[in-house]
């Protein structure tokens, strides 16, 4: 089978960041959208640390509003490569990494 | 330490896809389970787009009853390898990739 | 750009699984954190089976107390590395993987 060589570009950021008055994963996946990405998906974790090596948690007497959100981005290598740095500016705080992958179905062709 | 090379392949679909009187992730999930290989997992996303463009977000004014699905799977190559067809004609509009991996520990042994 | 070689680490486990009277995925979490691991993120998954073949699912009349959870750690190669044959010790059934990754972006720096 033919498949496409692309990038998963993976971005961590905490449910409360706020980026131009907008939750900084919603700013991110419109931005991802405008500049033509073919994809994006943002997921609530339930559970996590960082950096700063703060524990946040779902968990019902520590009640968090900072869950950690996990955005998987896909597309050629050249366009990841294209939005890395942009990416890297809006995102001051968090965890970002890429890792090669073999595109085998990307929408409807 | 020992590992052995496997495949992590990730299907991307929407929730209220449905092939065969079953929503399509769950449709793949028996069907992977049948073929023998040894484990997947669905998580449900909070928000995303696909090549279709339209935005899925699971926030209180916009309720989507068509949020992302993210399965993953895990084997070795030849197993993911041999399945990747068949997939990729049931996933008609969904994104389809795979990433090289060491697996360290699959289940009991 | 530059960027930093690395490698994600996954490990699945039960919701269910415990160790030293604290949920599996909690204590790992936590674990990694004392071991100096930069990030870890715990995810709850809404379908899946695993080695055990047993489909554990979050649908209503089939609702199961032990979903699957996705941990998530990233960092140096030596760092994944050291702690691994520790990791596979704690996680005696789940699947344990890794794969190369490229951070462009670790934290606050």
């Amino acid at each position: 089978m033919m498949a496409l060589q692309g990038k998963l570009l993976k971005i961590y950021v905490g449910e409360s960041e706020r980026y131009r008055d907008k939750p900084l994963y919603q700013y991110l996946i419109r931005w991802l959208k405008e500049k033509g990405i073919s994809g994006a998906t943002a997921s609530r974790g339930i559970e996590g640390y960082g950096k700063d090596n703060i524990l946040h948690t779902a968990r019902l007497l520590e009640l968090s509003s900072d869950l950690p959100i996990v955005l998987e981005v896909v597309d050629r290598n050249e366009k990841i490569e294209a939005i890395l740095p942009e990416i890297c500016r809006i995102v001051p705080k968090g965890l970002v990494f890429s890792t090669d992958v073999q595109i085998h179905k990307q929408g409807k062709d």
